[in-house]
């Protein structure tokens, strides 16, 4: 990529075009954009991830990632232990914390159920998550999943699995988003969004 | 960002959203790819940094980064001391060598005049510049500066400097790149391929 720059650096472009977001191109603005500021970027980032490398690990209950285990939702007694919600991986959860409308606890599957790239119910954190939903406590399990096909695919197949805990299985609602535009909306999300109008 | 991480995870993610190229959203998909990939990206990327903090240097020379000083390039007997291609950033420089299209040295002026950024002269290396094109070996300094209004004022400014030395000074060509599309380009550079036009 950049014949004179030397293997270090070129080692370092290689890694960071790897991370989601960074291209080739990407990437060599970053590592030069790193080795230009030291001291505010580079020596920090590199001790923030010997640091999360050393010190962050999977909930043993949920899934989540944390410094603690249980993770500090899971730990936290404010939170409604009789709501779960099952979303796909740790950036979801982030988004519903993020969203600040949820306050029960988390399940975190670790993907979803796919036929085109073979991923079955083995792959995922389901029985976890039946063995959590059979607890007496538990109420409701809220599928927090993608609206896509093997989104919808995965959520079926937990609310069959879950059906015999007697827990409430609940998804979603589905409609127009905050500021959409119904000229830029896609078909689908339009037709869902008059399917599931309600009164105003 | 994500209230139930802990500041470890937070403090990677604001790093990496300091990047160029990643904003807050997709520094906490970087982040999460870091951590479920530990050994394949995580720790490689942790001692990479590590490697490059401890080992990268700017050249004495010419201003570029490389472990050794002076750089492969200025060190290198076989590229033509008699030329010297000024570019803005070592960016510049990676891209003019992945191009392939020059064999003489460097000199990295680490910016651009700029009045709006209150970027003086004094801020560049170009005092530096001046002493090296003095050498009688130069026969050429080749202004390889972005087409930009900064870019010409530098371009300008320079070749003012380097008047007294006896050198030639040239500047990259201007015209259609490679693949463009006249539909596609912007009127300037379709009028300056037009003036600079040349027998097919």
């Amino acid at each position: 990529m950049a014949a004179s720059a030397g293997p270090e650096i070129e080692r370092l472009i290689s890694l960071l075009a790897k991370l989601p977001g960074l291209g080739p191109r990407s990437a060599r603005r970053a590592a030069l954009a790193l080795l230009k500021r030291r001291d505010q970027l580079l020596n920090p980032l590199s001790e923030a991830l010997a640091d999360a490398a050393a010190r962050v690990k999977t909930c043993g209950v949920c899934g989540s990632l944390d410094t603690q285990d249980p993770c500090a939702v899971c730990a936290d007694p404010e939170r409604d232990a009789s709501l779960i919600c099952v979303v796909e991986e740790v950036g979801a959860l982030w988004a519903m914390e993020r969203a600040g409308a949820f306050r029960g606890r988390y399940h975190v599957l670790g993907g979803l159920l796919s036929a085109l790239d073979g991923v079955g119910p083995e792959a995922l954190r389901i029985g976890p998550l039946v063995n959590r939903a059979a607890d007496e406590k538990v109420r409701e399990v809220i599928l927090a999943l993608p609206a896509t096909v093997d989104g919808q695919t995965t959520a079926h197949y937990l609310a069959e699995r879950l059906a015999g805990t007697g827990v409430a299985v609940t998804m979603l609602a589905r409609g127009v988003p905050v500021g959409g535009e119904l000229d830029w909306l896609d078909d689908g999300t339009i037709a869902q969004a008059m399917r599931a109008r309600r009164p105003a």
